[in-house]
């Protein structure tokens, strides 16, 4: 099959194999597959990104002396089902899921990995109980956006909101933007969102945010602290650069509560006793569960969470590595699909 | 009045003003005060601590051109009632109080400051809003504990632990120590303990730690895994040197909860991804509620806390210096009391 292939720190296209289903999987086409930051980040520090993985124990280990195919955001079509399957849904039907095989030997990752293709290639194979029908009428490019927006579905629910609690947004890409729609759902107000870019506090508005804020005018603290009357503090940094963490917890007022929703994966320096005398909290932050993922789907659907808007590109494979480059500006782009077909 | 007086860096004994209790202050003279770590820090780092101070934007902001007498950990006895006070404690009463003035421009610390001089000196002024009245029977001595024992009820209070969370307190200085008491208050269990020095784990067992690990022949986490058999991890991080995060953040289970108590000074890096692919959490404490002291206080008179062991020295003023350097070898001692009398 075709593919853009994590090859030798290049992305390229090439003839890849198919990937073979294994027990309850399934073979599927690649309809959509989104850009995500991280696929970016694991191109560019490909080999900070597997040290990271390692040191942290668990998935996502790859070996980049190997093809990678990644992409991880993904609608596809059933093609074929593979052995000790039982085929609820039939050949053709489009559907999403989380990008993991939940294999007998362990769970393992789509995308970052060296054996399971992820949606930058023609075909891939999902487990079959993970397998969400995308319901009908619901166009595949937004069926695409169903794994990144259900990482703000599931960063705010582990925020664990209160009622008075008043949430502030740093960071208006793609997390930031999910974060703010998820908000939005569980009808957070007032939501203040921050970005550099203009193109990204339209976007934030967009989904719903209240108040948007241009940081090199305005602190987005001064602009909370307007918003939010004395109310206690929810942070989500949706950034992930090193030295945002930091920055937090010295404008945080005490008592504030930072949730980490940026994947930083460099090294990252703060001082602990701004912390400490604030009393500050931080809650790191990853994926989603089934039940998020499978909520998100419904809500896209339902037309609860807007995606469409944050469509701002379309390639084909050949396209893949042109942009990459194009998503390092935050000025021209929010999501990217790539559409691997013919 | 004499005191152990922070001049020029150094810790010498001087002759400084006798304070002069303002609306709603008393006169207390000091009968005992602890030597807390942070006092260590305040004089070894002392431009750090007050830059950190400064940047967190609150109290322990101090002028090191001027003289400061360090001491929060405090039993004293009233000896004049300021202007407007209510006088319900007579002269003489002992009394506990937090190491604060609550004053109508604001509160400000006692000991951490050029104005207000702790326990380290043989007058202090207090808020009489704040006093406690040491219960009748209940030692001076152990009474002066109140402090750092509360610095242990109010993180185990902030670690909202469930009844499956099992405990793993690194370190056992006098903030890990205070922790596993609180711990045992509660009713947590299995209360696991690390540190490298025999003495303090010997305490650490009599404050209530049902395990204790020496981390330079036994991982704690492999002895709090054993124990604790697949239970939620809450870890009470009580060392507060640089790095000791990112080593918590390695060896941490998935979805671990970091309670930093251990109070870090300087700069610190950690690995933010490996916080994120685990989903860890941090809470950053600091001191305690007037509830919280008060309960301290009543639970070392009734004996839940068990304080008498942790005393492991006594000294005058003229004992201070030497004091401080004793503290920095972990093998000799727990906790040093002060008494500033003649």
């Amino acid at each position: 099959m075709r593919a853009a292939v994590m090859r030798g720190r290049k992305l390229i296209v090439a003839e890849v194999p198919v990937p073979q289903p294994g027990p309850g999987e399934v073979l599927v086409r690649t309809l959509a597959c989104g850009i995500c930051g991280s696929d970016l980040h694991a191109l560019k520090h490909a080999e900070a990104f597997v040290a990271n993985a390692r040191r942290a124990g668990r998935a996502f280990v790859m070996d980049l002396g190997r093809d990678v195919v990644m992409g991880h955001e993904f609608c596809a079509e059933i093609v074929e089902h593979g052995p000790s399957t039982r085929r609820a849904l039939a050949v053709g039907t489009r559907v999403c899921s989380r990008p993991t095989l939940t294999r007998e030997s362990g769970p393992e990752s789509i995308g970052y990995s060296n054996d399971n293709p992820g949606g930058y290639g023609e075909y891939m194979r999902l487990s079959e109980a993970l397998l969400l029908e995308v319901p009908n009428g619901l166009a595949t490019d937004q069926a695409a956006l169903t794994e990144p927006m259900a990482v703000g579905v599931h960063a705010v629910q582990k925020a664990r909101l209160a009622p008075d609690d008043a949430p502030l947004v740093i960071g208006c890409g793609p997390v930031g933007l999910a974060v703010i729609a998820a908000l939005r759902l569980v009808n957070a107000e007032p939501i203040v969102a921050a970005d550099f870019s203009p193109r990204r506090r339209q976007l934030a508005a967009t989904l719903g945010a209240h108040v948007v804020v241009d940081p090199a005018t305005t602190s987005p603290w001064t602009s909370w602290r307007e918003a939010a009357g004395g109310r206690p503090a929810v942070v989500f940094e949706c950034v992930g650069v090193p030295g945002i963490l930091d920055q937090s917890m010295v404008a945080a007022p005490r008592a504030a509560r930072i949730v980490v929703v940026g994947v930083c994966m460099e090294p990252d320096t703060i001082h602990p006793f701004l912390g400490i005398v604030k009393e500050l909290s931080f809650q790191f932050v990853l994926g989603y569960t089934q039940d998020e993922f499978a909520a998100t789907l419904g809500h896209i659907a339902e037309g609860r969470i807007p995606t469409a808007p944050l469509i701002t590109g379309r390639v084909g494979l050949d396209g893949v590595a042109a942009a990459f480059e194009a998503l390092a500006s935050p000025e021209s782009h929010a999501k990217i699909l790539v559409r691997p077909g013919p």
